[in-house]
């Protein structure tokens, strides 16, 4: 089968590889979506992310989805030609969190596309079947590879505790931003305030129904809110994009008593937040990695059209094309594309 | 002003009764529509609903909209002309359940139209002032007024913790199921099945989206639950029909681990419910009574188009023709009447 | 190694079975103590229960703790001479309940001493050693024993949310009553009044400082409430008795806007519920079974002395006396056996 | 009546003024008791606190406690002659915060000793009889007046969520910090780290139970808590000090997806935090401000015994000694000062 090898930064090599024979407990899928993320951008670019750094060559890809080619022998509810989403972290099953339901905090965790661990940019992977979830008629085999950043709106939305009625504020609209705003509207968030640098995706932000978008390159994040909730602040303010800026801006833009959730994962330079008027607004800061106990919720979302993931992927290109996919994918402008294979 | 009193059970009459003084933190509300409860249906049948007697003359209606004709001395935020909602119930403000936020417990609570207190079938009424909401121009004046019952719906679906996702059965298609529906959707419930005994109220529930309705005359509920979530259950059960042989079905229909929310209110008949199984499955039963919290909530979702509550109105009659539309109240296909004023 | 079977009801046999050998995830623990259940008294007597039928010899015991005398290859984290509590129940690891943490709804666990799954009256058991426990010097191995039953008291007060200054009435004052009690204590309980039929299990109770007993052959649960409580009702009310009269009487123990824990399994007779009155109290009754992610604490607890559990043990017998032992549980009196090996 | 009024930075009067007359749904309180409070001495030292500055003479003290003297028309269960608590913070009742149950962040709340409002350094204060609470034989008028930092104690609890079992880290082992470990451990904690810069400090909270104090200025205060928790982390970290270093230690020393919660006020210096490692290990940052409802389970701790709080009182002076009492309660060591009328 081929796959896409990142093998030094900036350098794809197509491979042919060995077909992988799936487990007792596996499915072997036939992959055809797989969604760029911005991590895959990130060890595209700068060979690393922090501590996890690419020695080897490296599958890159975990926003995926296909068929099922074949089963393991324990596998039931699964059969081959289901169409499929995977989620890509699979974590230990026997540690405290994996026992509490907070899987996703699994230290042993096996992630796909994070070194040493293969993803998903591959014509086929071998993957646990209770890992693999099949897909109704109405949700799309992209929809699947897209469960995955609805994923991590999915599971900011319940860190923020999002409910019925909500403002929230989004920092960040880019697949993340893009993603939290569905899962927030779908939470029951009535209100919805969006901001970024760049005009092209707030305009498509706007255009998915953003109440009010913020170019923070052009006027003031807070005054913006405040002028938005007439100086009450938002109930949830949602920091999606990493930079400094606007994490040190969610503390002024949330209500007395409301949640920051922070999942933008910016430079590894501390920010100084302002403990004591922190405390005096009782603001909760609630941080959020990765998800748990997400995809199944993402896929009812997505079949009651309740969310929308396709709308924003701005192209799609074959494995053969991948630098190419991952040029356009460096650009400012870019907010999803997919590799189809 | 003028009013239509309850004079003993099948009896109305308009009286006239001089107008209301505001006092210094209340607002007088010239009332323009209100919905006719189930309650107010009760009490013109029976002339009491368990404990409360209708002793005296009472003026009935508890879901009231109308406009700000006059304000307090020390009320701020709220001028004459403005559109506004009233909130029904008036708590203590001092006792544990006030304190604690849970104000809709408060044993000293002054709800209209429930004896001693009089209702808004009445030309003005004056009210605290923090108990009245001001409607955007996106709301109208008959929604403010079924903000009432769609605060029941809300207070269930936080009550059933409903969540992005859920699967939810809604045993009874009036007025309290049709705004259960509505508001468990807005939280984000993905699947709704409904259930009644009356074929136009499951036609209605169907046209407003329902995924599944069971006509329980005809078909079995727990089968069709079960047909439905492929012998799961559903996530939360909502039994808002009060009948007898619905409450005993929730028990089956909800899946393990599931939740049950009582609001519904039968006749005063103990219900046999099956503990052993219950615990097997380690089931929740919330109960749920009115709502504390959920006016600027409901307010929210009717400006932001995300529930429905207009469109389960069966007629409008005028404050004159208030026997009239008790008469109509009381038929089985009635869902939900107004009387304009 | 020697192990107790049961033959069929009534009747013990002690055979000789060869002795386990741990798979690569497994421990093998030399037992030493094991708690007699109410679950082992039943199958003892019925042969039985609900749907749980002992068609082939079983060996009983699930509340069991020894040493460990071999592990797998994979294992690490525990070594031989290890003294140990092992959890008896397994879940599968890959269903939504055990992805969730919710690991006790498991509908694929493997629990000891429920048909077709032998149980700890051996003098060894293999068993995945994610479930098995090291105990610290503090704790003894018979109380390593008892965070079985001491887990089902945990996972009552997290069910109950118990919490600082709670009042809490528990029905009955048998090993689980008294665990519960423990267990509500140590999450911040200050009050607790337990009944029961038997005097010298109240006896017990007060010595171990229940605040208020209560006889209820003697007085009425309900007015004895009302008495300590002012009227008011206990904040908490958990049924650990599975009486008929006790379940009816929690929802008039218990507060407005308190919750019921049902933990208790009573005969399978449906219990008639009040359901108008549990609504106008907005009463919440939460359901118990078993326990997940308990051990820990309850290891942290009897380290920190803050429960007993070995204070209300009645007797202790060897392997070779199960008949007497067992004699002796079925008498009314007894709290707790324990068989030692 | 006397009453001690700061007239300046560093100077107090004793003056005389007319006694208050309750209001109906007041109650007079014969004051015998008030702690001094940090916030006390800091408004005696720098006539402000942020924002808030003392501009006329203002009366100190906001832990207080004494006898009924008069209760207003319309107060029942209240008599003169009964030892009261008083709870320094009464609210709107009106707003949205109010109505939440949340009345702590009431935005029109007047607070005792908070310019402009006037504090308890008085023989007499009339208050709403809600917000004065009875104490029970057994406990003290000193305790009752320490309610108010157990109360802070109690919210921070509440706010992370602490449960049996825990391992808490608390910085700072003045009253705040000792009252945080009362509380927590009254909401089972079955570990308590405690830190402090002050060696008597730490001899105290060891002499209380704490189960490891660091004395920060000769050790490390994370490689203490990797040690005490084998690399782990605390499940919860409470940051009582207000100390930059503290501060940023907190989220080294949590575990991963555990709860720091800031309560401790410094100066106004932002104080950075990694938000790429906070978002890896998924860690809750909760603030915690003042307290609501918490002084009925003060209450019922302290007439349970099972939290300490006169234990830590270091002298008690009269009024008329307030001066010498301040310069007191300016040293290091000093815990907790009470003055007695």
């Amino acid at each position: 089968m081929r796959v896409a090898v990142l093998t030094e930064p900036g350098e794809f090599a197509i491979e042919e590889r060995p077909r992988p024979e799936p487990a007792a407990d596996e499915v072997l899928v036939r992959i055809r979506e797989v969604g760029i993320c911005g991590s895959d951008v990130h060890y595209y670019e700068h060979g690393r992310i922090g501590e996890h750094v690419v020695e080897d060559p490296l599958v890159l890809g975990h926003e995926s989805a296909g068929e099922v080619a074949a089963v393991g022998a324990d596998v039931s509810g699964l059969a081959a030609g289901d169409r499929v989403a995977i989620e890509p972290g699979v974590p230990c099953r026997r540690c405290d969190h994996c026992k509490r339901g907070e899987y996703h905090l699994c230290p042993d965790v096996t992630f796909m596309a994070t070194p040493p661990h293969d993803g998903a940019f591959a014509e086929y992977v071998a993957w646990p079947a209770d890992f693999v979830y099949r897909l109704p008629e109405e949700v799309s085999t992209r929809e699947g590879a897209l469960c995955e950043p609805l994923s991590v709106g999915i599971h900011v939305a319940r860190r923020g505790d999002v409910s019925t009625g909500d403002t929230v504020l989004v920092t960040g609209a880019g697949p993340i931003g893009l993603c939290v705003m569905e899962a927030v509207r779908a939470a029951g968030a009535t209100d919805v305030v969006i901001s970024d640098v760049v005009g092209s995706k707030l305009d498509l932000a706007a255009a998915r129904g953003a109440d009010r978008t913020v170019d923070v390159s052009e006027e003031s994040l807070v005054d913006a809110v405040d002028d938005y909730t007439n100086g009450r602040g938002t109930d949830v303010v949602v920091e999606a994009s990493g930079a400094d800026p606007a994490v040190r801006a969610t503390t002024e833009a949330v209500r007395h008593g409301g949640t920051v959730v922070l999942v933008g994962l910016g430079d590894d330079e501390p920010v100084p937040l302002d403990v004591v008027e922190l405390i005096h607004q009782e603001v909760d800061i609630h941080t959020s990695f990765r998800y748990a106990n997400t995809y199944p919720t993402a896929i009812d979302l997505l079949a009651d059209e309740r969310v929308d993931v396709e709308g924003f992927v701005d192209f799609e290109m074959g494995l053969r094309d991948v630098d190419d996919a991952f040029q356009r994918a460096t650009e400012a402008e870019t907010v999803k594309g997919v590799l189809t294979l």
